[in-house]
């Protein structure tokens, strides 16, 4: 079995070098599946140095038959392949006003992949789930000292936790290929978990460990960080982000891309969802005041996003326009116009500005 | 008049939407002058819209006759013109490893434009510098509260001093051109200081107010920060920034740029200093273990910087390459390998490790 690479991080936006945070520049997404290498990087820590020969994967908790398996049997196993896409909760927060902490993604926090390994649920089954098992935590072998208050005595590491019902879904992936070939390092090797419809929290890398819990879990990640605050009664009740919420995405024209008047240009971009489907993305060249379809490049495969293009005619008039796309969905969401306050620096799921500049000079060197 | 435009941003990276903070792609530097809409922009806060026909900038403070100038005034003066590289003192942040707070600059928050504008000598010498005049306090119309601590009783005006000798000099410009036209909204509209020769925070935008003082000032800017901690006798002293220490960058190739093995490749940057000028660029193609001298594409020029070129065989074995650049300056400094810590957060001005891959997959779309 090869050793575990670094990816090749070819073309990815540099947003912190260690622990390594990298953006896929999303104007140069032209495929459904997003490649290995363009495929964005977000590590909360440094990238473990896991050893195939002596990597263990305990299932315990509240489960009749708690078991560990080595890297060879878990390969043994049953395997499936999925298309997901992961979004991390943070995409796209450098769209909000005023600034909000975080690393300051743009619009490339987001990727399509294909995914093989056991489902979650085929382990859990096994180990046999008590009758009042409630959430299972997935811990990853990443540690360290977190920083947005309040922060536990550490170094801690990283977990997160899934509701019994999603556990069991038989999309949750305990992965260890991506694109068809063994995860790079920094996308969890030799093996993460994979959660479609959720935000990317929620599939751990560099998995070591499923626990079965008897009462929700109150990790740092869901509960400091990725967390934010819902109403009950009228009292503030801080809640874990999970299912990713409706979103599309214009990847060209760029942010401030100068275009050509009185040309066709096509705008693309793509949508995606968490436990529905996207059904419709509109298009607006008038800054929201009027809006035409799209056409979709992909059809609708349950958590993978859809690409669409829109061929615009450019205005012949010079100046700024600002592009707009909205997405509609199977369970009759719609896309916001305004971020939504309730999630703080996290679900920046609105329809996004790209202001671009119609200018004659297009092939004035700039 | 024409009425303050913002500048197009055509091109330009969002760090922070508001207030406005946007990177130059330093790729596209292909010009000596960079061209004003790629120029980055640094805003504290929101831009203040100042009007021509009311504006006035006061001189006061310790001299023997303090006076007011309008906008016309002002231009009816004798002018200068004047090329300076202007360099944000945190620009390369995203280079430190931790990660240090701020914004997450990569190489572009440095451009060099020619600017026209009365010297801040001729004003001086017109109001009469008292004796005892120790510095000179440049203040903005902006105005906020800041968030680094500790951060004074807001909101507070932008201000910045400079010692009374800087300020004298010739360069040090009260500026309301840039690249031949007025300046844009986000430049300083209608008029700036431009300190050539020093970081970017000193060239105070919207500039209404000259203020002699008799101590050092000692305001937000000039103390919490844009200051370090340097040492005396042991003891730690809080300092100002001031002075731009020598730099090299390299423009192409791009951080993790994807390059053909065996080929022809012009790696390009640009050179700048403060007080001292460039006399020499060398590069590394392998990490720091060679070194060979670039060729100049710009003459020596006090406070501008210099382009330079470099003729690369790339290698014929597939792989992630490290290049360097390093400059040397007349006053015999030389551009260190590693930031210098007592900086902290500010002047990564150390030869920055650009990473690319050799990869005869060029071709392959990505």
């Amino acid at each position: 079995m090869a050793q575990a690479l670094r990816s090749d991080p070819v073309g990815l936006i540099i947003r912190e070098k260690e622990p390594t945070n990298l953006e896929t520049p999303f104007d140069q997404v032209d495929s459904f599946l997003t490649p290995t290498e363009l495929f964005y990087i977000r590590n909360h820590f440094h990238a473990p140095a896991l050893e195939l020969a002596t990597y263990q994967l305990r299932i315990d908790g509240a489960v009749t038959n708690p078991f560990s398996l080595s890297y060879e049997q878990l390969r043994a196993m049953p395997s499936e392949t999925r298309v997901a896409t992961l979004e991390c909760a943070g995409n796209s927060r450098v769209f909000l006003i005023p600034q909000a902490a975080g690393v300051q993604w743009e619009l490339g926090a987001v990727g399509n992949a294909e995914w093989t390994g056991v489902p979650l649920g085929a382990l859990l089954e096994r180990a046999g789930l008590e009758e009042d098992a409630c959430e299972i935590v997935l811990e990853g072998a990443d540690r360290g000292t977190p920083k947005e208050p309040p922060v536990p005595r550490g170094p801690i590491s990283y977990a997160r936790s899934l509701p019994r019902h999603k556990a069991l879904q038989r999309e949750v992936l305990i992965a260890y290929q991506m694109n068809g070939r063994d995860l790079p390092l920094d996308h969890g090797y030799p093996v993460r978990a994979v959660v479609p419809g959720h935000y990317g929290m929620a599939s751990v890398k560099w998995l070591t460990h499923v626990h079965v819990v008897r009462e929700p879990f109150r990790g740092y990640w869901q509960t400091s960080d990725y967390g934010y605050w819902d109403e009950l009664d009228g009292n503030p009740v801080r809640r874990a982000l999970g299912e990713v919420q409706l979103k599309s995405e214009i990847a060209r024209p760029r942010v401030y891309e100068r275009i050509a008047p009185d040309q066709a240009y096509r705008v693309s971009g793509a949508a995606w969802a968490g436990e529905t489907d996207v059904t419709e993305v509109a298009v607006s060249t008038d800054g929201g005041q009027t809006w035409t379809a799209a056409e979709f490049l992909d059809p609708v495969r349950r958590h993978a996003w859809r690409r669409w293009t829109f061929d615009w005619r450019t205005p012949a008039e010079p100046g700024r326009y600002t592009l707009l796309s909205r997405a509609k969905a199977a369970n009759g969401s719609v896309q916001p116009d305004q971020h939504e306050p309730q999630y703080g620096s996290y679900v920046v799921h609105h329809a996004l500005p790209i202001e671009v500049f119609i200018d004659d000079r297009t092939g004035a060197s700039v």
